[in-house]
C-alpha cells in the first residue's frame, strides 16, 4: 500500500493487549498517556491525545508534549462513568518547522526574504481559522513578510512567541496518522476505594443456639457502620442444599439440625434466586438493604455458580449438568478430592446460551432488588469469556455495578479475570507477610502492567482462610495486618467477628478455622468492644479522610533500615494529600530504625525548611529537618499514619 | 458475543507490535515461541505453535510444553526464504483430564467404574484417527474397562504410559482457541553474517593523481578477499553533479578538476541508473560484479535518494521537488546548515506514486545488473512507509537482497528502520568505547525486543565518523576496536584502506576526516602489508570457521574483575559451537584479572573435568579446572578468541 503518511506512532501506553482489553478507571482519575510519535527528517512534530466518552459524538482534543527521544506525553482526567475511547494522533506542524528554521537562520546572519515569503503562505493557511483579532495581527504580517522595505520589523515578528503562539494554536494537519483506538472503562469511586466487613447473617442472633435473620442483621448494621465500613458482604443466602448436606467441620455425615454450606446453593424450596427461609423473606432481605443504604453502607452479594445435588436447575435444565456414562451426575471433584454436596455446571453443553442467559437474568434479579455489588464465588472454574459477556451485558444497564473476584489461584488466571472485566480481585495478600514479600507483591500490583486492570482487595482472613501467622496471634499482630491490608491497598476487608474477635483456632496444621460457620452457626457476643476494634474503626476513619489511602498505585516505599519496619508514602493524583505510614511487623518487641523521607517525591519540599508531619495514630506532631529520620514502634501500638505538611 | 471457548491464549512471543511486523530470522535458525495458555477450572491443557511458509497450504503443527505457570514453550526451525506466519492454538484436553483424574483417585483407592466407562467413551471418540496396530489396542482397552470382571486390569491399563502416550498424540480437539496470526521473514544467512569493506574507487587507481576505475577496483578484489571481507561496499558510482559541486574538505567553492562528492548524485551525463564515465562503462562495473562474486565476494550499492541541482530528474519531474515562493527550488538544509551541492526529494508531492514507482524502479534495474546488497544512504529523512512499500516489493521478487539502513540518529527512529524492513542497521557501536558502554549497548541489542527486528551492522570508522578515540590512536586500538566489532557483531564493517593504515587526520574538535575522500581522491600504496591487516584476516577467518560468530543475540559477558577487560561468551542455537572472546581495551598497558567460566552456561560441562580451551590467536591450549581463571594481555596483541572444548 502506498501510505504517504510520514508520522509513525508507537507503543502506547497505558493499553492492555494492544487495546483487547480496556484500562480501568474511577470517575475523576487521571489517565496518563505516553507515546512514541516519529518522522524522518528534521521537521518539527505535533501529537494529540483524541478521547470521547462513548455518550459524545465529538473527540476532546489535547496535545501532547515532547519528553525526551521521541516520546510524548499528555493527561486528561475522565469524569464520567463507562466507556472511554482515546487514539493518539501525529502530524508535521510545518509552520512551526518554519519558524525553527527561520530562527536559526537569522541567528547565523542569512538573509531569510524567501523564508519570509514561506511564511506568508504558511499564515494564509490558517487565516480562516483563527479569531478575528488574530487575523489582523495575521494579515499585517503578511504585509510586513512581503515588503522588503520592513525586512527589519518583519525577522523580528517571524521569531517572536505570539507568532509561535498562534502556529502551535491552529495547526494546519496533513497527512495526520492516527493509532487504533483504546477504551478505558470507569467505574464509580467504590471500584477504588472500599472496605468490606463480611458476617455469616445466620450468626447474627443474639440468642446462643437462635438461627440468625436479617431482622437480627439489622439491629448489627450500626456496629458495622461505626467500625467504619462502607460494604456489608454476607456469604449465600439462597436455600441450601439438603442433599449429601455437609455437616460440622466439612463432615460429609450431616446430622439433624445441621445447617450445612451455604455454598451448596438450592432445594426443594427454590435456588439462585430465593432466599434461605430460616433467614427470613425477600421483603426482610430488601428492607436490610436499605436500612444499610441509609446507614451508608452497601450490601454485597455472594454470587456462587454451582448448585446442590436438589437445587430446581438439576431437574429443570439437566442439560446444564455433565451426567456420566453410568447415569449420574458429575459431582464437583479435584480429584482426589470431592465435593459431594455440590455439582458444577457444565459450560460445555449445548444449551450454553441459555445458561449464560439464566445467569444474567439472575443477577439481574438481585440488581433489582438493591444489590449493587457482588463477591463472585470461584470465577476461576467458569470460563473466562462468559464473565467477559456477564459483565458488560450488566454494565451497559448498571454501570454502578461492581464485581469481586474469590479466585486463589495462579497468578495469570486471576491477572485474567481482571482483564475480562472484574472490577476487583482478592489477592496473596493474606499470605504476604514479611516486608520483603510485601513490598515485592505490591510493587508487582502497581508498578507493572497490572496497575491498569487489576484492582487488589487485601483481605487478611477469610471463612476460607485462617492464615498460619494469625494463629495464635496476639493483638499487635492482628493490628499489623489490617494496618497493612487498609493502607497498602485502598480496597480491604474482614471476615469478622472471627477477625477483631481474634478467633484462631484451626484444624491442626491447615489454614482452615476450627468449627468453621462454613458448615455451623456461632454464637457471638456482638456487643463486646476491644482495642482492635478502636484501631480498626480509626484506621477506617483516617481512610475515609485522606484522599491518599483511597488508591492503591501512587506509592513509593522508603528506605528504613530495619527489617521490621516497613515505611511507604502515598499520595492522590495532584499530591494535595500525602501520607506517610510505618509499620512495626514484630508482634513482640519495640522496633527502631532509621527511615529516609522520599524528599524528591514530597510535593512541597524546599531545602532548609522542616517537613512536618502529623500522626494521626499518636496525635503527635513532628518537624523533621533530616532526610533521615528515627523511628521507633512499640508492638503494642505498632503503626504511624502521618499525614505530611499538614 | 456468546463465546464458549475456555482456553485464553495471551501474550505471544516473540512478536513486533502485537504482529503489525514480522519479526526476522535466517534459515536454518530457530524460533523459540512462547505463550500465556490458561483456562478455567483444572483441566488439562494443550497447545501448539502451527506454523506455515508462504508457499506452503497446510500448517505445521508443534506441540508446546507447560514451562511454569501457564507459560507454554515451543521451538521450530525456519528453513526456507521468505515469509512464514504462525500462532498458537489451545484447547482442553479431556482425555488427559480424564487420566489425571483416574490416576489420582486410584491412588485414593477410590473405586473408578463409572470413570473406566468415560475411558471407553474417550477412546471411541479418537478411533478413527489411530494407526491399526493402535486401534486393536484401544478396542481391547474398552473391553477391559467395561468388564467388571478385568477391573484390576483395568485399573492398571487406564494409568498406562502408553495410553497417555496415544491420547497425547490423537489429542480430540473442540471448542479450540486459536492466537492472532505473527510472520516471520526469514532472509539468507548473510543477512546475519556479514563482512563488509568499503573503499572508494576513484582511488583505486595505483597511479598518483588519477581518477580510479572499476577496472582498478578489478586489481583489489583480492587483497579484499584475502582479508576475510565478502561484502564489498562502494560509495555512489552515479554521475556527480557540477553545479554547486564541493570542493576539498567540504569547502563550497570547487576548483577545475575538483571530484565532488560522490553523493551529489546527478549531472547531465545522468542520475541514478547512470555510471560516472570516470569510473568506466555500465559494462565494466558488470564485470566487476561479476568477478567479485566469483570470489565470492558481493558488491554493495549505495543508494542515496538525493539529487545534485543538475539531476535529470530536476527538470523531468520538477513536482519530486519543493518550490519555494521566490520561484527557487528548495535545497537540503539542517538550519542553519545548508547542503548546496543537494537537492532532497519532496515526498509531500502529490506526484508521490510516479516518485516511488521510479525508485523501485531504480533498485530494480541495479538488482537486473547484479546488486543483491544496498546501503541505503539516510534512510531515516525518507518516510517510514516509504521504505516498507519498497523492501516489500523487492522482497517479493527478490528476497535474496538485502538492505543495511545508514541513520545515525535516534534510536527510536533506527529502530523503527528495522520494523519497516531494513535488513540490517549501523548502530552506535562506532562510539561506544568503554567496557561499561559496549556491554550496555549489546545488551540492549540482545536482549531486549530489538534482537527481534534490528541487526545490528558495527563499523569502527565510516567516511563520515573518523571517532575521538581513533584519532592518533595505536595499534592497539585499531585491533582492540575490529575485535571488538568483529566479535560482538556477526555483522562488521571498516572504512578502508584508511582504517587498516591507520590513517586518522581529522578537521580540528572534529569526528571528520582531514582531506575526505568524499570530496578529493586519496592515493594508496595498495600493496602495504601491516599487522593490523593480518590480525584483521584472522579474526576473519575465524568467523568463517566459527558459528557462535555468526550471530549476535547469543551472546552472555562473563564477570571480570578489571574495568580494561572485556570477556564475553558466544554459541550458535545448538551450542555445538561456542566461543570465549576477552580483550584488552587498554591500548597501552598490559591488563590482567579473574574471570568467571559461565559454567551454568556451558553445553557439556561437567563438574570435576576441565573446560578445554583452545586460543584461536596465540594458538595455545588450556584446561581451566576452576570456574574463576587468570587472564593477562598485552596491549601488543590485546584478544583471546577460544574456542571451548575444541
Amino acid at each position: 500500500m502506498l501510505d504517504q503518511k510520514r508520522v509513525v506512532i508507537d507503543y502506547i501506553s497505558p493499553t492492555i493487549n494492544n487495546g483487547d482489553f480496556p484500562i480501568k478507571r474511577v470517575v475523576n482519575e487521571i489517565v496518563n498517556v505516553n507515546a512514541h510519535v516519529l518522522a524522518d527528517g528534521h521537521d518539527e512534530i505535533a501529537a494529540s491525545i483524541l478521547y470521547k466518552h462513548e455518550n459524545e459524538s465529538d473527540w476532546n482534543e489535547l496535545r501532547m508534549s515532547l519528553a525526551y527521544n521521541n516520546e510524548w506525553n499528555g493527561s486528561f482526567e475522565v469524569q464520567k462513568q463507562g466507556y472511554y475511547t482515546y487514539k493518539v494522533e501525529g502530524w508535521i506542524d510545518y509552520a512551526l518547522t518554519w519558524q525553527h528554521g527561520i530562527i536559526r537562520k537569522i541567528e547565523d546572519y542569512q538573509l531569510v526574504t524567501s523564508e519570509l515569503l514561506e511564511g506568508v503562505d504558511l499564515i494564509k493557511s490558517i487565516l480562516n481559522t483563527v479569531t478575528k483579532s488574530e487575523r489582523g495581527y495575521l494579515e499585517n504580517l503578511q504585509k510586513i513578510f512581503s515588503n522588503k522595505e520592513s525586512y527589519e520589523e518583519a525577522i523580528l515578528e517571524a521569531v517572536s512567541d505570539k507568532l509561535h503562539q498562534i502556529f502551535y494554536k491552529y495547526p494546519k494537519k496533513k497527512l495526520v496518522n492516527s493509532s487504533s483506538e483504546f477504551q478505558i472503562y470507569v467505574d464509580r469511586l467504590k471500584a477504588r476505594f472500599s472496605t468490606w466487613y463480611e458476617f455469616f447473617p445466620r450468626s447474627a442472633s443474639k440468642k446462643e443456639g437462635v438461627h440468625g435473620t436479617f431482622k437480627d442483621c439489622i439491629k448489627l448494621l450500626p456496629r458495622v457502620v461505626e467500625m467504619g465500613f462502607d460494604t456489608l458482604y454476607f456469604p449465600p443466602i439462597h436455600p441450601i442444599g439438603e442433599v449429601n448436606r455437609k455437616g460440622k467441620n466439612n463432615s460429609t455425615d450431616a446430622f439433624e439440625g445441621d445447617v450445612g454450606s451455604p455454598w451448596g446453593i438450592g432445594s426443594k424450596y427454590g435456588g439462585h434466586k430465593d432466599i434461605h427461609s430460616e433467614l427470613g423473606t425477600i421483603k426482610d432481605f430488601k428492607s436490610l438493604v436499605k436500612k444499610a443504604n441509609g446507614l451508608g453502607l452497601e450490601v454485597a452479594m455472594d454470587f456462587a455458580l454451582q448448585v446442590a445435588p436438589d437445587h430446581p436447575w438439576v431437574k429443570e435444565h439437566p442439560q446444564w449438568f455433565k451426567w456420566r456414562p453410568d447415569g449420574t451426575v458429575q459431582y464437583a471433584e479435584n480429584p482426589p478430592k470431592k465435593y459431594q454436596d455440590i455439582l458444577p455446571i457444565y459450560f460445555e453443553t449445548e444449551d450454553y446460551k441459555n445458561l449464560w442467559k439464566e445467569t444474567l437474568d439472575t443477577f439481574m434479579y438481585w440488581i433489582d432488588c438493591g444489590i449493587n455489588i457482588f463477591r463472585v464465588d470461584n470465577p476461576h472454574t467458569k470460563p473466562f469469556y462468559f464473565w467477559n459477556w456477564i459483565i458488560s451485558e450488566i454494565k451497559k444497564e448498571h454501570p454502578d455495578v461492581l464485581f469481586l473476584a474469590e479466585a486463589f489461584t495462579g497468578p495469570k488466571i486471576m491477572q485474567q479475570l481482571g482483564k475480562q472485566g472484574f472490577t476487583q480481585s482478592y489477592t496473596y495478600f493474606t499470605w504476604r507477610n514479611s516486608k520483603h514479600e510485601l513490598i515485592e507483591y505490591v510493587e508487582e500490583l502497581t508498578k507493572s502492567e497490572q496497575r491498569e486492570y487489576m484492582r487488589p482487595n487485601f483481605w487478611p482472613n477469610t471463612p476460607d482462610i485462617n492464615p498460619f501467622h494469625l494463629q495464635g496471634a496476639n493483638e499487635s499482630k492482628y493490628i499489623q495486618r489490617y494496618a497493612l491490608a487498609a493502607t497498602l491497598s485502598s480496597n480491604v476487608g474482614i471476615y469478622g467477628p472471627v477477625f477483631e474477635y481474634m478467633i484462631d483456632d484451626s484444624l491442626p496444621n491447615r489454614e482452615e478455622y476450627l468449627d468453621s460457620e462454613k458448615f455451623q452457626i456461632t454464637h457471638y457476643d456482638w456487643n463486646k468492644k476491644n482495642n482492635l476494634i478502636s484501631i480498626i474503626s480509626k484506621i477506617n476513619m483516617i481512610r475515609k479522610d485522606e484522599e491518599a489511602l483511597q488508591q492503591t498505585n501512587n506509592i513509593k516505599f522508603c528506605h528504613i533500615e530495619n527489617d521490621n519496619l516497613i515505611a511507604f508514602y502515598k499520595w492522590n493524583d495532584d499530591k494535595s494529600n500525602e501520607i506517610l505510614v510505618i509499620i512495626n511487623l514484630d508482634p513482640y518487641s519495640v522496633q527502631s530504625g532509621s527511615m529516609q523521607l522520599p524528599l524528591a517525591e514530597l510535593k512541597e519540599f524546599e531545602q532548609g525548611l522542616p517537613v512536618q508531619v502529623y500522626d494521626f495514630i499518636s496525635g503527635n506532631g513532628y518537624n523533621w529537618y533530616d532526610e533521615w529520620n528515627y523511628i521507633e514502634l512499640q508492638p503494642e501500638l505498632p503503626l504511624h499514619i502521618f499525614k505530611i505538611n499538614k
